[in-house]
């Protein structure tokens, strides 16, 4: 699967969706996609990344850190997440010499990829449109 | 064109977009779009109705009254969109008996119809893309 994802390197803070865009001289066509679970938002692009950091770093609090966020913050949309889905996200270890791990199960795997090649066909569709607007100028 | 929008019917009040819903179960992808000009929003799903009502009442007080939108508000959108676009939205007539009218412009209404063709693909590319999480259940 190609991710033609604006990358994020970890620590640089960003955490929103970047709202896509298409330029059309100086107009642009916006827009953002996230799933929801009986009207609550159960993933959208900052929750899928912090899923990535997760994975990146065995860690709740890191991913947190890497993204700028509260700890506390994180927890909660771990735990809306966690809340909503049919089946474990993570997996967490409590204790131990580096004080306990957060890990992805292979389910927030999925849901990672899954959620990024609805993004990428998403951004091919936004780009498809370009033309619509060209009496725009 | 075939617009598969929800009806909106003069005076029910409604002016924000619905936000586009497919359902998977519990779980629904949902998503926005709109058109900005340097970073500034130059039209959305609110902003194309507020057209169609000026279009429909001939004037932008009844057009805001039918959407439950005070008029400074409703006159605020309209200077934004008309500020942003390369050619008049509107054209307005001061005075008279029925003290003046705004009426659409040809363009104005190019503008409704382009919006609502890329509303109506974008409503079924998400559509298309229920049975990407077909794992979540």
């Amino acid at each position: 699967m190609k991710r033609s994802l604006p990358k994020f390197k970890a620590g640089d803070g960003d955490r929103k969706e970047p709202d896509k865009s298409f330029n059309l001289k100086h107009y642009s066509i916006k827009g953002r996609i996230w799933i929801e679970k009986d009207n609550e938002t159960f993933v959208g692009f900052g929750r899928i990344v912090l899923l990535e950091r997760i994975k990146e770093f065995g860690s709740l609090s890191k991913a947190a850190k890497s993204m700028k966020m509260s700890y506390s913050h994180a927890w909660g949309l771990l735990d809306s997440m966690n809340r909503q889905s049919p089946e474990p996200l993570v997996k967490t270890e409590i204790g131990g010499k580096k004080g306990g791990s957060t890990e992805l199960t292979l389910y927030g795997e999925k849901l990672i990829i899954q959620f990024y090649d609805l993004y990428s066909k998403y951004e091919q569709f936004l780009n498809s449109q370009k033309t619509l607007f060209d009496f725009l100028k």
